[in-house]
Formats: C-alpha cells, sequence, structure tokens
C-alpha cells in the first residue's frame, strides 16, 4: 500500500513506496552498431513495446485510431511503478501519538515526449518541444480536475545522476492531495509581499533583472530567463512569464510557442556550457481550486546537476555555491545559438 | 570576498563561494603496489605533507611538541578553500530592495581523522572513533566562543558521491552567523510541542521507539539508533542521548565513550548493508548562547547516499522513499558486529 509518513519534528511528509525499488533502471545506449537506429527493442518507451507500459492517457501524432501502437509522437502513459495512486484517499492519521500516516493517494503519469529513443531535449525543433508543453497543459488540467488533488507538479530528471532511471526521454506529472512544502513558503512570502507593497514580489524581480540585465540568458515578448540573484548552484535557471499570471495551464498557443523558444535555447545553452550535465527542472505553479492570482507567479526552476549538496547543505537547509549566477550568465550569453 | 545571499522568495540563504570551485578534488586510491602503504605523498592530509595545509589548531597524539609535523593521530586545520571566514562580520544588507546579501562571516575547519589515508571510519577502532569525538568536542566549544558565530554544524561527507573532495578520511566543522533554517524549523515545532505538553518531543519519541522496536537498530545505556518514522532516504539512520539535552558539547568522556560505541557499529552495519555507500551525516544541537535546554534534543542525524533525490523532491520538499525504515532496521539489525 503506498503510505505517506510525517515527520512531525520537521512537518515534512515523505512517500514511502518500496514497491519502486523494482522498477527497471534502464540506461540503453545506442551502441555504434546501432547509430542510425531510432528506436531499441529493449526501451519500454520506445516503437513496438507499447504494451510494456500501462494504457495510454493521451497520445500524439498517430495517423491510425489503434491506441497503444506505433505511430505517435508524444505519448503520455500511467506510471508503472507509481508512488502515489486512486485507489484509496488521503487521510491525515495518528496511528499513534507520534506517528502520523495516510494512504499515498494521487496521479502519477510520464509523458514520452519523443518516439527517439536517444534525441536530447536541448536538440529538440521547435514543434517537438511545443508539443511537450501542450502535453503538459493538457494533462496538467486532468490531472488537477480530480477528486482530492490538491496540487499537481510537471518535473523533468534528466541523466542518470540527477534521478533519471530510464534514459529514453520523458517527463512527469504528479497529482498530491497536499500543497508541497516548498510551494506553501513560497505562497507565504509571495502573499506577505503583496500585502505589503500591493505589488507581485516575482513581477517586481522580472523589472529589476531587465535592468540590471548581468543575470538575464534570454528573453523574447512572453518570456524571461534569468539566474537568480541567490542562486542554489552553479547553472540554476529560471524561466517566468513576463506577463503577471499564477496559474501555468492559463498559457494560450502562442505564449506555448514562445515558452517553447526559450525553453529549448536555455537547454541548448546549459547543455554546452556544462558538457551535457544531469539537470532537472520543474513547474511551480498555484496549487489547485486556490486564489493567488494577485500575488503568484508561476515559473520553471531548471537545476543542472554539476555539484553535490553535501552534509552541510543537509544538515543547515543553506547552500553553498561555487560558482556565481552573474559569471554563469554570462557564459551561457556567449554561446551561440545553433 | 565570501558572499552570502538571501532568497527573498524562500527566505533561504545561499553562501557564494566561488573560490572553493578551484578546490582540487583528490580521491588517491593506493593501488596494490602501495597496498601496505598507509600514506600517499600526493595526499595534502597524510604525513608528511602537513606544510599543504593550513597551520594546526589541534592535533592529538604526536610524542614532539613540533606542530604542522608528522607523529599526529588527528589534526584539526583551517579549512583552505573556505566558504566562510572571519575577515569581515556577518551584516545583512538589503543593497537593492530585492537583494539581500552580507560578508559571510564564519569559521571553517576540517578534521583529519587519522593519518591512515585508506582506513574507513565504519572499520576504526573505539579509540580512533573516540578522537574523533573528542575533536568534534574541543573544537565545537572553542568555535562556539567566536564572536557572531550563532550556530556550529559538525558534519562528515564520506565518499564522492556524498560530495566529499578528498578520500583521506576527515569531517568538517563551520560556524556560522545564522541559525539554519532547517534548525529553526526543528526549535520552533520542539518548542510547540513543549508548550503543549510540557515534555521534550525528542525524548517521547525515544520511548515510542524503545516500545515499538521495530525501526530501533541499536542500542547501550547512554545512546540510542533508530531510523526514523519518516525516513527521507533508504538506511536514513538517527542516534540519539537517551538522557535529555540539548547541546552536543555537554557529553562527558563516558557519554563520548559510548556514542563512540554506537556510531561505529552503525556505521559497520550500514558498510555492510550498503555495500559501502556514501553517506554524509550531521549533528543537530542547539545554537549557540541560545536557552532551548527544555525543549530540544541533540542528535546525530545519517543519511546513506543510496538513491538521488530528483525533481520531484527539490520541486516539493516531499521526499519518496524507495524502501521502509522497518524493513532497513531488520536488515541493519541482521547483521553482526565483527
Amino acid at each position: 500500500m503506498p503510505e505517506m509518513r510525517k515527520n512531525l519534528l520537521t512537518d515534512n511528509w515523505v512517500i514511502m513506496a518500496p514497491e519502486r525499488a523494482k522498477r527497471p533502471h534502464s540506461h540503453i545506449s545506442l551502441d555504434v552498431g546501432h547509430l542510425h537506429a531510432e528506436h531499441h527493442h529493449e526501451c519500454h518507451f520506445c516503437y513496438g513495446n507499447e504494451h510494456e507500459t500501462p494504457e495510454e492517457v493521451l497520445a500524439y501524432g498517430r495517423k491510425t485510431n489503434i491506441a497503444n501502437s506505433p505511430g505517435w509522437e508524444l505519448r503520455v502513459v500511467s506510471n508503472r511503478f507509481p508512488a502515489v495512486d486512486m485507489e484509496k484517499q488521503f487521510s491525515e492519521n495518528f496511528i499513534q501519538p507520534l506517528e502520523v500516516s495516510s494512504y499515498a493517494e494521487g496521479r502519477a503519469e510520464v509523458i514520452i515526449e519523443t518516439p527517439h529513443h536517444s534525441k536530447n531535449m536541448a536538440f529538440y525543433n521547435l514543434n517537438e518541444m511545443e508539443r511537450v508543453l501542450n502535453a503538459y497543459k493538457e494533462r496538467y488540467i486532468a490531472i488537477s480536475q480530480e477528486k482530492h488533488i490538491k496540487y499537481v507538479i510537471i518535473f523533468k530528471n534528466y541523466g542518470k545522476k540527477a534521478g533519471a532511471s530510464i534514459s529514453h526521454p520523458h517527463s512527469q506529472i504528479i497529482g498530491i492531495p497536499i500543497i508541497p512544502p516548498v510551494v506553501k513558503q513560497e505562497l507565504s512570502l509571495a502573499k506577505k509581499y503583496y500585502k505589503d507593497k500591493k505589488k507581485c514580489i516575482y513581477c517586481d524581480m522580472i523589472n529589476r533583472q531587465l535592468m540590471e540585465k548581468s543575470r538575464v540568458v534570454l528573453e523574447n515578448e512572453e518570456f524571461i530567463c534569468f539566474m537568480p540573484y541567490a542562486a542554489r548552484s552553479p547553472f540554476e535557471t529560471w524561466i517566468l512569464p513576463k506577463f503577471h499570471s499564477d496559474s501555468f495551464e492559463f498559457m494560450d498557443n502562442l505564449q506555448i510557442k514562445k515558452l517553447a523558444e526559450i525553453l529549448k535555447a536555455v537547454l541548448y545553452k546549459i547543455h554546452e556550457a556544462t558538457d551535457n550535465a544531469p539537470y532537472n527542472y520543474f513547474i511551480h505553479t498555484s496549487p489547485v481550486k486556490t486564489d493567488t492570482a494577485e500575488y503568484y507567479h508561476w515559473h520553471v526552476e531548471l537545476v543542472p546537476r554539476t555539484t553535490t549538496h553535501a552534509g552541510f547543505e543537509l544538515g543547515t537547509g543553506i547552500y553553498i555555491n561555487i560558482s556565481t549566477p552573474e559569471e554563469n550568465a554570462k557564459l551561457l550569453k556567449s554561446i551561440k545559438l545553433s
């Protein structure tokens, strides 16, 4: 049974998912003999192996009507080894005076971004990138409408050292029955700032970055990409809509196109600057059915994993960054887009 | 200049330490030809290379009076690539409306635990382990008495994947001018519990673990070692004094001996269970000159790095543990001490 437990000393939740220990770790490289092959017969996410995953909940680009068959351009399936599921309901119970537990309710899906086994997101074309973002939005809306779901997090783990267990390009989307502590903290500080100044702190930060420029990597009509002033690790990069908006899912088609453009460009630059470093990114957006419209501002946080957070960071929550966002931004800016 | 910056969106500090990018990464293995050699001429922490480190602030076991010469059994030196230093004072300044910065004041030292280049802490004898803990206490007391220091964190990074940049056995101790957010949260929840129940939440937790037993790995007269109910990752293990005490540095000699005994035993068990996995441990104790005597309880948190926290954990602050503390504790208990 998927279980969540609360640490009463820190108020943080942990999802206990021992079934996930059984999930296959598949980092299949196409060797020299396969250099021109795009699909791998052993990879569960490749063409021809659609029956190896749970049934798809979404597919783009297939010319036939046959679900779970090859020919798709993007495919979304339930996670086969989910940390959470919808069988039972979330309910915070003191099973002992000091032991708080719940069924780990939620919805976990995998977005198989492309049929190409070895394609790197940093080299997607604009269509491919837009397709991924459209799938994010479509599945975000579907999951956020499910009963009991309070937050939906979209994230990508790229590379083994960033926690990816499968090398075929994919992202994940997980709906959970609580507002996560990291988001709660952002909401509470943004709300306080709004109360004090009647302004969105993220909008103010964007204006400051545009004025100061030294940490801005890229911008277009709709989005800005910069390194935060207090970046926690080398090449930590954020992407924010320039227009005020608390919710990712309100993006229209043009905005999705513009986000695709900037995400593609920054991933390419980071790929070149860090020699293909592993990374994680995630989207912070408003919790489901919560009115944060005035004070919150959705954004993407991209965290390359070039260094290891160690005992100091774990024990204190203070990060040591062995670079500065200004020098990182300067390097990224100098990299020409191909 | 070592700088600290505050993230106003989360209230967390980051130490910017680009100098640390220049520190040497030295994972020198003694090869077969050197199997019986204990020292390595290229390692800065080995006998004969004492001049490669800053001057020692403490040494145990040397038979001569010549500081910074071989013959020591344990040696403490300033960190040659410190993230913080004492040259200027901490002071939180708004250098721009949204940019909070300070000089990164503090004291960073390295405890070279043994002259033996390849010795694993899991195989230290009791004397060696006691020596390390005595050095922790002695340097803790010295650093905590320095001006402006509000918190002193002692930690160990073992193995490259746990962030160790040098393989010669060592721990670190860092004094900083703020109370770290992770500790603040523990203090605030423990204080609330004490206010409600007039009891220490950690003492209650120890009693519960002793009653329930399924997560207790080891105990002796003075200490208990268990896996927390909401363990964040496989084999996360805590060691706490059974007697109520908020401050690590109040340990007497007998208690140090008893802590050495239990730390040595649990490290050995984890070494065997995880096939020598990298790990971090750190000591959470009361902030300097802060009265937490009634409600706080110092402890060691030991975090083997057998899995990678990825996008979900970074984005939410919720952990997915692919094992349970009960199954981990059962395995550790089954491992006989050599």
